[in-house]
């Protein structure tokens, strides 16, 4: 089955925002099986919207429109929906209700008569609440035609199409689709490919992609079978497997969730704390790890020594150590990560230094270098990395693979 | 005139990454006058890309393109247009030397033959040299149309858009679009809207229009004249009038340039260094100062003090004024500053606690609730803000606060 998107909103073509609704979606269609060959964005104009509605009803199974639903007069979705489709708008009482109850509890009692359009819908229409905000979404089923239509706002969408909308659109399929997520962050694509080489070359059902992200891989299998149980009995051993076979470098199999809320998740589980101590990555590592809500459980302090006089100071690294190996070596890192675990008390401390450019390489110390290490229980872990890309991802990629280092000295140190 | 985008690749149908290309050519579009009513994304399917193409040029005067310019079997940009634009594809002789110069640079001496198809452009086509990588820009007119072809990578993208390709997309006009935009940081929409009032309402050549960013807001003046002399004297009394009536508030009227830029100029101008003591921002501020190349010269330490603890151990906080203000409190913030200039030697130092949320809320103290301070020549500035939106968003705003703080903190304590 093939789907498309459209996304609404002047805001979109004047490039006041990146459409980030438009790449979630398509994420998560490919991920459900759905095919998919165009994607467009539109203004808010009616005639314009109509026509595009039109154009993908003509050639896709499933269009999903994202923006336009709320009270404004330029909110047109529902409106052109309708009429391309030939269904009457019909108010739907329980989203009256639900939006009325939403504004109140803000303490909004004076509720503008425009408030309520949100609740029109075409006839017949699936409604699914949103838990997030007022609109809610849409689907209309008709001809063997699947229309979604979601709220802008991607913390509204989301939430909305994976817990509700997705499932209308695989309805049609005689099978169903069930898919899982590997997320891997110390392992190269290639190291990948080679390990699970065999899965890759003779599975069709499940099948495996993977997905290259920034420092990380999410590898995805995807299965389709005559009922959910069934998808899932042709998953479960090859994520097993995929497991079983790559290890520790296997952070999660939840698709929700990111590394640095593995991370704090283990540090609380046992009961650790933890301090950071950065160079070249001057605090990301810190401020995705305290952008984990409830972080302050386990995060001690952090430190960004950029200089060299911050890192003698702060951290206690010999000044003979900077001058015979230089602030960016296998030895000064070690030295970071001891001065972070002393400095602050910490049960553990991560520590990067590297040339993330563009100025500062030499041959003997490239664009690129970083040293991570490791410090807890008197061990020190220690890795080297060459990475590419310009100075943002190189911090970048080391903030996710310094993130990861960490992960792996918790559970040699402390998992049984 | 109007100008439509075309993104050319199955990666973002596939939802592996996000549309960056359609947002900055989009901003960039309107800055120029034009006028966009609809995006698209198609596959690297020759058939459909054909069919989008002509589409395109049907309803819009400019049709830009990313992507599908490289030497893969896939990359069929080229071909697809000079096939709708009834042109033959012919080899660019100087594209030929550039790229075999380029590779061989780059210590390649066998180049496959494939590459070469990259040096393939429409007859009669403008070719963009491409300073970032191999393949150039492409650009065609014919009949009153004109086709820009553009590399996918931004940072190969946007140096041959802004450099070479914006001013074919005007060259129609019997007018001259010229803007500059106006970044102010410490006033919100309202207060610019307030105090630029008359400027709004009256002008219709240059016109204004704001942009809501993180953090901050871009006021945008273009004016339309016969030629580029008189369009810059249009622009340069209104650009002149909100500098003098926003004052200190606008941080630059470069469109290249960042806040972390200015800052960082700054410091280097005055010779002084700074160091960040941050609780909620968690590293943020440390990290954007540090991404701008050369920061090292004057970024001294950083310190993320998320704990009370770490405040009091590492900022010399004092047990009582936590106790007795709570650690998110003018009180506090006042202490973390001047513990960073201590305990790091630098000139000034910036801090900021608050309540991100999503826990953590007090009727007193709402999450939102963030307190900034700066430290310098023995002076204290405080500001105190409330913020909206999620946790991410409540520290990216915190940060971008911060940093114009500190400009302006730099600005009055040094500036003559």
């Amino acid at each position: 089955m093939t789907a498309e998107i459209i996304s609404v909103g002047t805001e979109l073509l004047m490039g006041n925002v990146v459409n980030t609704d438009a790449q979630l979606l398509s994420e998560e269609c490919a991920m459900l099986g759905l095919t998919m060959y165009y994607q467009s964005v539109v203004d808010d104009n009616r005639e314009r919207l109509e026509k595009a509605i039109s154009i993908a009803l003509e050639r896709s199974d499933n269009v999903i429109l994202t923006g336009g639903l709320g009270p404004a007069d330029d909110d047109l979705t529902a409106e052109a929906c309708a009429s391309v489709m030939g269904l009457p708008l019909v108010e739907d009482r329980h989203t009256r209700e639900r939006v009325e109850e939403n504004l109140r509890a803000h303490g909004i009692t004076e509720i503008p008569d425009r408030t309520w359009k949100q609740a029109m819908v075409p006839e017949g229409a699936a409604v699914l609440d949103n838990e997030n905000g007022t609109a809610p979404g849409i689907v209309v089923k008709k001809d063997g035609k699947t229309v979604v239509m979601l709220p802008g706002p991607p913390d509204e969408m989301m939430p909305i199409f994976r817990d509700k909308a997705r499932n209308y659109l695989t309805e049609g399929e005689q099978q169903v689709i069930r898919y899982k997520v590997v997320k891997v962050c110390s392992l190269t694509e290639s190291s990948i490919a080679y390990q699970l080489k065999d899965l890759f070359e003779s599975q069709t059902n499940p099948t495996l992609a993977t997905y290259v992200k920034t420092g990380e891989i999410h590898i995805l299998v995807t299965a389709r079978a005559a009922g959910e149980k069934e998808a899932l009995a042709l998953l479960t051993p090859v994520v097993e497997e995929i497991k079983r076979r790559l290890g520790i470098a296997v952070y999660t199999t939840d698709e929700d969730e990111t590394l640095e809320m593995v991370v704090v998740d283990l540090l609380k589980k046992y009961d650790i704390t933890v301090s950071t101590a950065e160079s070249c990555t001057g605090g990301m590592i810190a401020a995705q790890i305290v952008n984990v809500p409830g972080a302050s459980d386990v995060f001690r302090a952090g430190f960004v020594t950029y200089s060299n006089h911050s890192k003698r100071k702060l951290l206690d690294v010999k000044k003979s150590t900077i001058k015979e190996h230089g602030a960016v070596s296998e030895e000064t890192v070690r030295e970071m990560a001891k001065g972070g675990v002393f400095a602050t008390d910490s049960d553990i401390c991560i520590a990067v230094t590297g040339v993330a450019g563009p100025g500062g390489g030499t041959p003997d110390k490239p664009v690129g270098l970083v040293y991570i290490a490791t410090y807890m229980k008197d061990q020190l872990s220690v890795e080297e990395y060459h990475f590419n890309g310009n100075r943002q991802k190189i911090r970048a990629q080391a903030t996710k693979k310094a993130l990861d280092l960490l992960r792996r000295s918790i559970l040699e140190n402390y998992s049984e």
